[in-house]
């Protein structure tokens, strides 16, 4: 069966989906995505991910590109059409197609475009024993907040953690701070013992794992900071993990190299991950 | 005459000039770009464009998408296609198409997409009054000097710019001192008569109409400066310009509402425009 994707108002077989080339996407990384995830057969946290998709069209003044219920209509059909239930439904909109000028063009229409593939969530040894990040200099624009499809430099870091055997980069600012991932959000358990992330801000995506992992924190009554954390800090943490869409909570145990505490993944990380995978299992399934 | 694009080895009608979806200039801005112009049937700086382009190519570590030979065949048959001989060449490539994921593809086909427009030069009013612009704040990423087509900040600037009814903004980094134009270098006379740019590194876009003008300086024995300059200075200054390939330079006479000396291009100015203008029709017509 050929993946179906959804371009611009029609469901087409992925081989023909396309966009002009002055749509503004192509030419400018004018538009913003989401990636939500689809676990066995459930949508999860589809409406934070609604939420933060309009936010992110807001901020960059472009217009929806359809009603909320008609996007969730997209999602379903697409996950219906595909025969999928482990999957990643990846959406994203552009200010449209128009004559290449920087400037906002007066008339145009939001682009919109979703795909949705098999899930390739992290292997069993991944979560059993952890994976390995390394720090690189975080040399992104000063909207992080936005999720612009503006990846470029995510993926020089991805990329680079790739070529060292790392499975992710975490991203160190100009005052010794570590940001976030270069698709993930960060996380660690101090040398005395305090849950740390980054404070939400310009300086991170607010991840809706992150945000979920937050009320399961504050549900169960654990005590967690956000705020900035520096490498240091994070070389002597007893733990560290990363949240994301398609990892879910996931063992640290090497920073540079560094074993983090005893080299594996640590109680509180574990807890966590169990947790949210239970809570996303409260998911009600599709249809 | 509809206009004629190159696409991935095609000579096709601008309306049917596609690319697919998973094209990672779409999703990631995974790409880079060059702007070209044809002047009264003339390619200004057509080899500096295309050194800087495989500058850009060679730091995201994209294969070429042809020889510069083929590249040069391709932009002289568009221009040909279009009948035009005033015009905007515009080229970019991307890292290829492939299923979405931050790494970069093992094996993979660099895209490449070619248009011509005919071009929107400066208004005599703006040639002869000079034009406005106003100060933002640099929030764009830490590699300028890659000329990718991760511009968002970029139109951000440009858009804030308009909407205060100026041509372009100029952007202040974090000490003070103004980087360049959202797509434009900048150039002040100082107080005290000092003729300054920026210099060249991360932080701007070395732009070729930049190197044209230093070489033209250069020959006439005008001394000049490159260094960081700040936005105090530069409301100090005498004179004020800017320089691109599509306006060549462009007098300012108001930063942040601010009168420019005397409010009127002055001398330095009006004599580089001319001095540019001669030296772009130097160079030989196309065929």
């Amino acid at each position: 069966m050929p993946r179906i994707a959804y371009v611009n108002g029609r469901y087409v077989p992925i081989a023909q989906a396309q966009v002009h080339i002055e749509d503004r996407g192509y030419q400018f990384a004018d538009g913003v995505y989401e990636v939500v995830p689809l676990y066995r057969g459930r949508l999860i946290d589809e409406e934070p991910h609604l939420d933060r998709f309009d936010y992110s069209l807001g901020e960059l003044e472009i217009a929806r590109p359809m009603s909320r219920a008609a996007l969730k209509l997209v999602l379903r059909e697409l996950v219906r059409r595909n025969g999928l239930s482990d999957a990643l439904l990846y959406f994203q909109a552009t200010r449209g197609v128009a004559p290449r000028d920087h400037k906002f063009p007066a008339r145009v229409k939001t682009a919109f475009v979703a795909t949705i593939r098999r899930s390739r969530p992290p292997s069993a040894a991944a979560i059993e024993q952890g994976v390995s990040v390394i720090t690189l200099p975080d040399i992104r624009w000063e909207r992080c907040d936005i999720k612009s499809i503006g990846l470029l430099p995510n993926l020089l870091a991805k990329q680079k953690a790739t070529m060292a055997g790392a499975f992710e980069a975490w991203l160190v600012e100009a005052d010794g701070t570590i940001s976030e991932g270069s698709s993930t959000n960060a996380w660690i358990v101090t040398a005395d013992g305090k849950l740390v992330t980054r404070d939400a801000g310009a300086a991170i995506l607010n991840g809706i794992t992150r945000q979920r992992v937050i009320k399961l924190l504050e549900n169960q009554g654990i005590a967690f900071e956000q705020r900035a954390f520096s490498r240091e800090e994070a070389l002597a943490a007893r733990e560290a993990f990363l949240s994301s869409s398609s990892s879910f909570v996931l063992p640290i145990t090497k920073i540079d190299g560094h074993a983090v505490g005893e080299g594996k993944p640590g109680p509180v990380t574990r807890r966590l991950r169990d947790v949210y995978v239970a809570a996303a299992l409260e998911t009600p399934v599709l249809i």
